[in-house]
């Protein structure tokens, strides 16, 4: 039982999709993160900051998870992280109707004492100079450090970026980024250019397609569940990487072997994150539920072929 | 050891891709389809029609691969089937240049005598007239007729598609036809009203993203297997789909079960075919490197979470 360190945003989500259409509600990379990874036997933090317009019983229903919020700044007077987007009808796209970086404009991340020696790092998608400050806070180097990140800062802080990569064990990225960051069409050569950059496993999130793990030759695939509908795919990557880090903290492994695993519970809980509007549906998941849901992912890939 | 009768086209192809151009060359849904099937123990003929302009070097290349050719009328005088076809960059879509039927419009396709009790009937993609004509020419129904389709039928004779959909027992098809063909864009409700419509059995390809099975409310995943390159995705399909009758011929079982293997070989085929132009590699395909690649399928897609 490890502890797992996430750093990333907490915030207010307003979604449209063709199903319906929410008021403010919970969201936030590190929110996602956090609640996949509390379906796993670990200790968890996270670091980020909201206004005091932020719900007292949203801090709560975290801290009742099991996740240490200590290093959840509440500046007075300030306004919480907003973002309001609507998707297009077939959910794989979507229009960002409203940013307000508020709060998140000046964070200044502070890792309590009692996770500067975390055995896993997840920096969610945020700023990299924020990102690589915490890495710095770090007392020893983390068994794993993961990395998410998107093209908004492949375009504005490349150089940053990079710069936090070359310090990152793992990274998390959808297909279309991993492209622009490396200017490979094939996925399997974009992964190759990424380890060459610093981290030795290359996660390429394809969305409704899977994910595939990259490390050195090896290559490993995790499908997504077929399902009847996808309800909301908000913070569908950040349960994956939940899930991924979750598993890796739990056991305390970082092999190839068990981050395959990790890959597989990572799909496995963001099946069910798209189900329901926002974070609805990983508030109230059991155990029984998740272990069910493996089993489908087991009848749906597992195959026999005697090979000679 | 079942027998397999495949129809389809048996036709030349020029292709153009990013990486080079061909003049006209071996190509056809029935050629693929049979070079893949080739790749098991059975006894396979193919249903087809081509000019006197057809070299025998490649009706040759057929005999020697175990074929039995007698079921491919050539046509005095006439002219074969001839497809041109440009490939965009990302190599995921296509602009068809040139469609000469030719000899294909008058296609009135006769079964040889000793392939009329074929224990696989596989139906490529052709007008569904000519199909239907293939299946009312059995004398007994095969243990599994496979049926493979594109829009243009759709588009053009959906009658007629539907009344061949009504007797098959699995239907090939990829994810746009799928959706155009139900009017559901989630293929696991797409898949449901194709299997009211006839078939116990939908396959859905996906190109890079793998292929899904599905039987009832079970479903199964095949991934594509990730390639640093893709050469040329012509005949891809059809070389997916010569591996899972193959395999189904070979062994001769139609449960799901061995259903899930078939869709693995047939993955596994097509990744071969993408690596050449045409059906050139294809043609030398050891069955060493069949069996090498298999087990690289394993290594991506097993896992051993346990259950609780």
């Amino acid at each position: 039982m490890g502890k797992l360190l996430i750093v990333g945003t907490v915030a207010f989500d307003a979604i449209e999709t063709p199903f319906g259409k929410t008021d403010k509600i919970l969201g936030g990379a590190a929110t996602f993160i956090g609640l996949a990874a509390a379906q796993f036997s670990l200790e968890s933090a996270i670091v980020s900051i909201v206004g005091d317009d932020f719900p007292q019983s949203y801090l709560d229903l975290l801290k009742n998870k099991g996740i240490d919020i200590s290093g959840i700044e509440i500046v007075k007077n300030g306004k919480t992280f907003f973002w309001k987007g609507k998707y297009h009808n077939d959910l794989n796209s979507r229009d960002t109707l409203i940013t307000d970086l508020n709060v998140l404009a000046d964070f200044d991340p502070k890792v309590p004492a009692n996770f500067k020696d975390a055995d896993v790092l997840m920096l969610g998608n945020l700023h990299p100079s924020v990102q690589l400050s915490v890495i710095q806070q770090m007392e020893e180097k983390p068994k794993l450090i993961a990395l998410d990140t998107m093209n908004f800062w492949m375009n504005n802080t490349l150089a940053e970026l990079k710069e936090v990569i070359r310090h990152t064990d793992v990274i998390t990225i959808n297909d279309e980024e991993a492209r622009q960051l490396t200017n490979e069409y094939s996925l399997v050569k974009a992964a190759q250019k990424i380890q060459s950059m610093g981290p030795k496993y290359v996660v390429i999130k394809k969305g409704e397609h899977g994910a595939l793990l990259f490390h050195d030759d090896d290559v490993f695939f995790a499908p997504a569940l077929p399902l009847e509908e996808i309800f909301d795919p908000t913070g569908a990557g950040d349960t994956f990487a939940g899930g991924f880090v979750g598993h890796i903290a739990e056991t305390e492994n970082i092999s190839f072997h068990n981050l395959r695993n990790a890959v597989i519970h990572g799909s496995n809980l963001a099946s069910f994150c798209v189900e329901k509007f926002g974070t609805e549906r990983m508030q109230h998941l059991s155990k029984e539920e998740v272990s069910r849901r493996l089993n489908q992912f087991k009848q749906l890939t597992q195959f026999d072929i005697e090979l000679q």
